[in-house]
């Protein structure tokens, strides 16, 4: 039998599961900080929960199967949908609930570089209330989890549903042609205006109506310009003029909360509009990075309804966590993680004081983690360990040194080395341990 | 569409998640300090990858399905095959291989209280190396994460496969009786001694045979009389003579590393012996816990090679997170993790003033959570969601109060309440929480 995975699935090995967990555990923490508590929801749902909310094309990507007791029973596709079950069984949910879940989701794709049957996903949800306040609590959070994750020059583009929707309206544009057009203006940030330009004449649009939606996309400068020229695009339709004075409300409560939060009002941001209804963002790196939005979302105020029996207001984030991991990887983020900090290496005649270092190590450097070579072998097989482990700093103790109630301490950066009493070396470690996180 | 879940499964609510997060990162904690790094392995594995590894009962356990390019698939059973696969894919791993992994696991059980078809495996092992060092590791970490759990009381039962081999040998019993002596010898905390003594009768063992295996149960005292204890039950046998000082060794280093870790070599601790091949642990829990046993395993030396060339040999921990967590909670050690330390209520008239003073606050209280009431409402309803929140500070800024530049904070614990300039609310709110923390 040959040992394998499955084609489209991958393990994550030490060295990348300590950066995953790493930049989990700020992210939890940032969602963590605004009051947000994590769910779970189990890896397998009833087939008839999943079916029916994610189109035919992906209904077809769901891994569907009968269990033993002949249920049909599908592996999550999303985290939206579990949410919406759950809010469903829990009728007596306090509003606002505020969740996160990042969690691994199955999709039956054809597999590509860079694209998985298992991937992570990262949503942040607030169930239950429609405010502003709620809308600008995702943009400060978006901001939030991208400062700490060390990364710097993004842009957050926010529109909001209602706005194109009234303008389409006053452009009289047809019901059937809304979610098309939506299509191609989405597509601004791909695409040359002229491209753009010959979609919309393609589909039936006129000069006029042509002229008004490119000109979305010119929209530019400080959001006082944006917004002023976004009420001239759409001049005169109560429902745009609504969702622009919504959007005011967030960029000032954004901007009253945190300083520099680059927040834009961008009308060409026209994203998911199949299932949003109010805000809508997505958040763009700088084209260094090489990886473009990392995080997007918005308002859904009729999807959490499914199964419930009123209408349920939400608003949330999905995080793109392999995407934010490649962009911390390219902006130098990550490179901190090891598996070893120090190393104590056990010479033959000597073992039990190896492991007495190492207790004492454990207990004096709090946090920092202390591997034992649990086996007696020749030093120069452990120094390559430690070069393997990354190990920052190695102890070693042959029988000569106990004897002498010595340590060598060596800074595996540095090269630096000190023979100094069994009772100094918590301290030289920590001081080798400090001088290499500098 | 109903909401629910499939029998058998549940969600984790966000109560429930915070004192899990909690209890795992400090597990983690652990681990990772010992030098031990995170694994992720697939959900979903080829299915013959999984076959023939669990036995026939637990075969039929599996969750197993064709896939859509027509694999047939199974969700893991356990994280321990899933090891040996991926160290079979690894060839160039360097040993010792340290890796942990806190994951679901599936198997389609009978539903009954406390017993689920997803539920959590926590496994720590060392891959690799065959040593005493490697074994006592174990144990120290078995003993640091009791440790860091706030548990008390627990005693680590130590023994040693080739010790009860040498042991049966000695005593001429056949080999088709050693597996079913060693099933009964297992349940010595669960029947009195007379139904184990009738049950080895129904064996077909002798007087004098059940006499000494009995005798293992009364080994008692410290390690030295127990090691002299238990060499008197099999004198003369080399392999457990062996095994014995293996074990006297792994005492001892225990004993060098860290003071008073409760280990006692037990003889009468059997097993999982169907695969372990040397030391072999059980940990026990006082009896007020209402648990019995939290964490188990040994060496396997033999399981590792089945997807590789050669033999591996690796020794290892399983935690039963939900008996730990149980514990944990009868001990009072899960009931400080909230989902808001503070909430900051708004006020209509002041929605902004709160906003500005929830910013204030996560930025001056870095670590705490800082939840907004994300709309005005009826202060009323938000001290009931603080109450439900169980928050430790609830900040309140009305109108009148953002006029004349304060904000009430409110102890929810002490009932004690403040009215401060602004300037001063992340410090009152910080004493506060303070205080509800001693």
């Amino acid at each position: 039998m040959k040992a394998q995975t499955l084609k489209g699935f991958r393990d994550y090995g030490p060295e990348e599961m300590l950066v995953r967990d790493e930049m989990f555990a700020r992210v939890a923490g940032v969602f963590r900080s605004f009051g947000y508590a994590p769910l779970h929801t189990p890896a397998l749902e009833y087939a008839e929960i999943l079916l029916g909310k994610y189109g035919d094309e992906g209904e077809k990507l769901l891994y569907k199967f009968e269990d033993h007791g002949g249920r049909m029973v599908a592996l999550r596709y999303d985290l939206t949908v579990p949410l919406a079950r759950y809010v469903g069984m829990n009728q007596n949910l306090r509003f606002p609930f505020r969740r996160f879940q990042i969690a691994p989701v199955w999709r039956a794709e054809r597999p590509q570089k860079g694209r998985f049957r298992e991937f992570y996903q990262c949503d942040v949800d607030m169930v239950g209330i429609d405010s502003a306040q709620a809308d600008a609590e995702c943009i400060l959070i978006d901001h939030s989890v991208l400062k700490t994750l060390g990364l710097e020059g993004y842009r957050i583009q926010i529109n909001h549903r209602e706005y194109l929707d009234g303008l389409l309206e006053q452009l009289q544009i047809p019901g059937n042609k809304v979610v098309p057009v939506m299509r191609i203006l989405d597509k601004v940030d791909k695409v040359s205006v002229e491209d753009l330009g010959e979609w919309l004449k393609e589909e039936g649009l006129g000069d006029e109506q042509i002229t008004t939606l490119l000109g979305l996309s010119a929209v530019e400068g400080d959001n006082a310009n944006r917004f002023a020229e976004g009420r001239k695009l759409a001049a005169g339709n109560e429902k745009a003029e609504a969702a622009l004075r919504r959007l005011e409300q967030v960029v000032a409560l954004v901007d009253a909360t945190m300083p520099d939060v680059p927040v834009f009002f961008t009308p060409s941001i026209a994203r998911g509009l199949d299932y949003y209804t109010g805000i809508v963002y997505e958040t763009f790196l700088p084209s260094e990075y090489g990886v473009g939005s990392v995080m997007s979302g918005g308002r859904y105020d009729n999807l959490l309804g499914s199964f419930s029996k009123q209408q349920i207001p939400a608003v949330g984030i999905s995080l793109g966590i392999d995407r934010l991991l490649s962009a911390m990887t390219a902006a130098g983020e990550t490179t901190e993680v090891v598996a070893s900090d120090v190393l104590v290496c056990t010479v033959k005649g000597a073992e039990d004081g190896a492991a007495v270092v190492a207790g004492k190590l454990r207990a004096g450097l709090g946090g920092s983690s202390v591997e034992l070579f649990p086996k007696a072998a020749k030093l120069k097989k452990q120094m390559e360990y430690a070069n393997k482990k990354n190990a920052a700093v190695v102890v070693i103790t042959g029988p000569d040194e106990l004897a002498a109630g010595t340590a060598t301490v060596r800074s595996m950066k540095t090269g630096e080395q000190a023979t100094v009493a069994l009772d100094g070396v918590v301290e030289t470690t920590a001081k080798m341990l400090g001088g290499n996180n500098e």
